[in-house]
């Protein structure tokens, strides 16, 4: 079984630095995902309310612990807070039914999804809500403030609901805030994080107060190119690309893994998806070698400050910058 | 005279749309400015306590106003709330200290000038206090959160010491959730804007919540150079483009003139600044000439995403990454 490190994050809880995201793994092989993803050595799995797969993500959990392959306290689930239930009054209620879902009774690491409050969706009506474009292709906003909801992240971990909780997708202003009125402060700040997209300085000052850093969409653009974002057209792909090629080459490794060990060599945890049992396997096997220092920064000097998930591209009907 | 066009704010006010910047107005200098910029046609002063001349600034007008040239009613006087002063206990009290520095009775607009909370400092001690570097190279942290400053904020149109209020240098998220909790909305947005910058989604973002940009730095890294910052080494001043030169050529303009018309047709507000007589006549008149659509595009094309003002550049104790 691969030997993947932890990171201690500032609870003083231990969160593997290799895990496996749950986003855009589609229902019918959600479940085999998972559990061949447990038989593989994976014991961190990021998922969301939004991924709309939790119940078979739960299924394959559940099959591996039946199966004696793993104990519960041996994984790491990690779940996300829907933009629809940033007010205080839902944050409990929809923990509770994600949790249902899963078929567990608590998350190791509970997330605010974005920095967006949107109105309440009645999971009875509509689930997962997504960005609520109602029949007028109209955003309804919530007045619920960072500091409301965050209040709200709390009760989880006094609840037991959640072991930890983080924010994704917070840029720096509104990061100090929290940390401002957060008498928990937030554990991980999971941010889109690749060669094309470096965000040094975000980086920089998340470990400078001690909040642990996940990275997503850590091959780029791949998951983006079916919005047909302008961002993606004529972009050499990072897993095509030359000197990422190279630098796999030398170390007789994939791309991916130079990706991948790229970030968790500058200390982040990463979260790469597959459906495919041999990349799971090479991808999870990404801290067995090490990148010259040399290498790091020809890598991190690929950055073009290129974000694919900007929320307006694949939702253009309202102007909803919220990375400006 | 030169006719300034004004922009209509959320409260209803006008404001001039060039205006005149007071930051770097050297204190022995700085009366004689703000008269004669007053005596070139200059209506709004863009003041801060940060800038250290907020007394000889007031001369300027008071001489202004005792010579008939102007009355205070047809002045628009910008100033902004430090730092150090975001505990909602200290906002009235500074403000009403900054005022007195005037000679003046009212602020037309007053600005959270950066969204950074640091530890009060007595003004009797230190005026201004600066980034509140102590023997040790520290920086306090003051856990006055930003909808508490607000809060204070809202409490001086109340209490009639500003007519208007606004933030400065707040990134997408961060207004957005000021946008929730805010009782009166700010009214502008004052944030570093050139063609080495050009900040799109955000300004888009602003429009679409009504609330007026204004622009800082229109000349890219001028003032900036002293601090000796990575970002200048090699780098064209933006004066001394080409693409700018060439514009200006045709227009039989300055390029300092359309730098500001640049920014001006995209619907900004100004606040260039210059000691030298001719240059204050030939900034002011900076909206008498169109640029073409085109014209406009090339000069955005310009685009690096190179911002100049970053706190940690010219202060490098401690990281301070509020732009991440």
């Amino acid at each position: 079984m691969v030997a993947v490190p932890n990171i201690k994050l500032n609870s003083g809880a231990e969160m593997p630095q290799v895990g496996f995201g749950l986003w855009k793994v589609d229902n019918p092989v959600a479940a085999d995902t998972v559990y061949n993803a447990i038989k593989a050595g994976y014991r961190l799995f990021d998922g969301a309310c939004d991924y709309g797969n939790e119940v078979e993500c739960g299924q394959g959990v559940a099959r591996a612990i039946a199966e004696g392959i793993v104990k519960r306290e041996e994984l790491f689930i990690v779940s996300k807070l829907w933009n629809t239930f940033h007010d205080a009054e839902r944050v409990e209620p929809i923990v509770k039914k994600q949790l249902a879902d899963w078929g567990i009774d608590y998350f190791d690491l509970y997330i605010v999804h974005f920095p967006v409050a949107l109105e309440w969706v009645d999971p009875a009506v509509r689930y997962p809500p997504g960005w609520h474009v109602d029949g007028k292709d109209k955003v309804s906003r919530s007045k619920a403030t960072i500091q409301e909801t965050w209040g709200a992240m709390e009760g989880l971990v006094k609840s037991g609901l959640a072991k930890n909780i983080g924010v994704s997708n917070f840029q720096a202003q509104l990061l100090y805030d929290l940390l401002r009125h957060a008498t928990i402060p937030p554990a991980t700040l999971q941010i889109e994080h690749h060669p094309y997209l470096v965000q040094e300085e975000l980086i920089r000052l998340a470990k400078h107060e001690g909040i642990a850093v996940t990275a997503y969409s850590s091959f780029g653009s791949a998951s983006f190119d079916v919005f047909g974002m302008k961002q993606s057209v004529g972009l050499t792909p990072l897993l095509e690309n030359p000197t990422i090629k190279s630098i796999a080459e030398k170390h007789g490794k994939e791309p991916s893994q130079i990706l991948l060990r790229w970030a968790t060599q500058r200390g982040l945890a990463v979260i790469p998806k597959t459906t495919r049992e041999n990349v799971m396997a090479l991808n999870l096997d990404c801290t067995s070698f090490d990148l010259s220092e040399e290498e790091i920064a020809t890598i991190s000097g690929l950055d073009k400050g290129l974000r694919f998930n900007q929320p307006p591209n694949y939702f253009p009907t309202e102007m909803l910058w919220i990375f400006g």
